[in-house]
């Protein structure tokens, strides 16, 4: 049975959640990543994902920048370099350079791949469209690439940035 | 260690995904209910919600024309109306109609509710984005609602439409 109920109480319910780490450079030419688990595929035929960022986020004008992104799938065992880079900004900190994860050049676009993660797409800014407090950023992907490890998606599973396995 | 493959092997990474059936009326009434796994929150204040929808489905007509939907998560214990209304097409089949899933009167627009849903959000279209071989629309929450019972979102688990719980 339904019971109508704030916004706030009903949205308690999604979880897991995926939780991607998304990588643009900006335009002194610093690796920003920032944390997001607003993002879903929007196409299959050209393969195409979307991002949404906060309009307050550093990341904007990253991306808005360079036109490039990378989409990371962290791995169950990033779970720390996830928080962190969900938890700083990096209009202040060089948030890549102080962690010290593993990363290589994408092949494709001016950003970096992360070596342990499940897969890394890297993506060209295709549009974008308002929405709220948010930007949604709709890029095609122009190569992909994953662990030749079998390795577990990162996912938050509750409230307060808890971060888990989902399955 | 990251090694490049074919999109179609690394998107393989992506489950669990997260399922919702899509609801809208299209221009006779007819209920038309979809499943879709492409899906996100886009903005949380005011609350938003985006979905792709492939544009050679029958819903792109119903969504246009009524300019609202539900958002249903479904519960673990409807994986079968899952599948049916992801298997079928509205355009020559009254899904809702031959699926006999508990209804309700959406409160604040023209659609319904699921009833042994975890949660309906109530939705009003705002803007969309053409994204290669699919519509994404951006909507409004405007009215929210959560089953009295404790209840498991349904996710795609694996390829070939495997549907479960992920936690």
């Amino acid at each position: 049975m339904q019971k109508q109920v704030e916004y706030s109480d009903a949205i308690k319910t999604k979880y897991p959640e995926q939780v991607v780490i998304v990588i643009a450079k900006d335009k002194n030419g610093k690796v920003n990543p920032v944390t997001l688990g607003w993002t879903m595929i929007v196409s299959g035929n050209p393969p195409m994902m979307a991002i949404a960022v906060a309009k307050k986020h550093y990341s904007i004008e990253a991306i808005s920048y360079s036109r490039c992104f990378t989409i990371c799938y962290p791995s169950s065992e990033m779970a720390d370099e996830t928080l962190f880079f969900g938890s700083k900004s990096g209009r202040d900190t060089d948030k890549f350079a102080e962690c010290k994860c593993n990363a290589q050049p994408a092949e494709k676009i001016d950003s970096v791949l992360l070596s342990d993660a499940v897969a890394n797409f890297e993506c060209l800014l295709d549009s974008q469209a308002e929405a709220g407090d948010h930007i949604i950023f709709i890029a095609k992907i122009v190569c992909s690439h994953m662990n030749t490890e079998p390795k577990k998606r990162l996912y938050t599973t509750a409230p307060g940035h808890k971060l888990g396995t989902a399955s």
